[in-house]
């Protein structure tokens, strides 16, 4: 069971790298949502700070990486919107 | 810190209404990448399988509902290419 929670986090944190070339090749950031990435970006800084203080190695290190894509996703959203 | 956690899950779960609702509003779905939602959907499935068999119902229900709105966009991606 252990390892479909893996296999889960592993597709959710490496589905944010293909969404994060895109903008950076294409800029073309006119079909992605503002509000979602405000939202998102500031959801895994919340799940970055809850894994660091109950000291989950998984959920901290899971979404510092999920938080570095996904922030290139919302700075060109914001650059070229 | 539960309360972090908790705020957490709320917060990247409900980031997906707004991607959700322009998506259908426009169909624009250039600057969408497939990649991304194809991962994630089948990531987050996966969240709401390990949800069910360890019964943890904060991982079944946030996983639910974000499949929901995460399964919208993939599909109008999908079909308006």
């Amino acid at each position: 069971m252990e390892n479909i929670g893996f296999i889960a986090a592993f597709l959710t944190t490496v589905s944010f790298v293909p969404q994060a070339i895109m903008v950076i090749k294409t800029k073309d950031t006119k079909g992605i949502s503002l509000g979602m990435y405000s939202l998102f970006v500031a959801g895994v800084f919340l799940w970055v700070v809850y894994g660091y203080f109950i000291q989950d190695m998984a959920i901290l290190i899971a979404n510092i990486i999920t938080f570095g894509f996904a922030s290139i996703v919302l700075a060109y959203k914001i650059k070229y919107k």
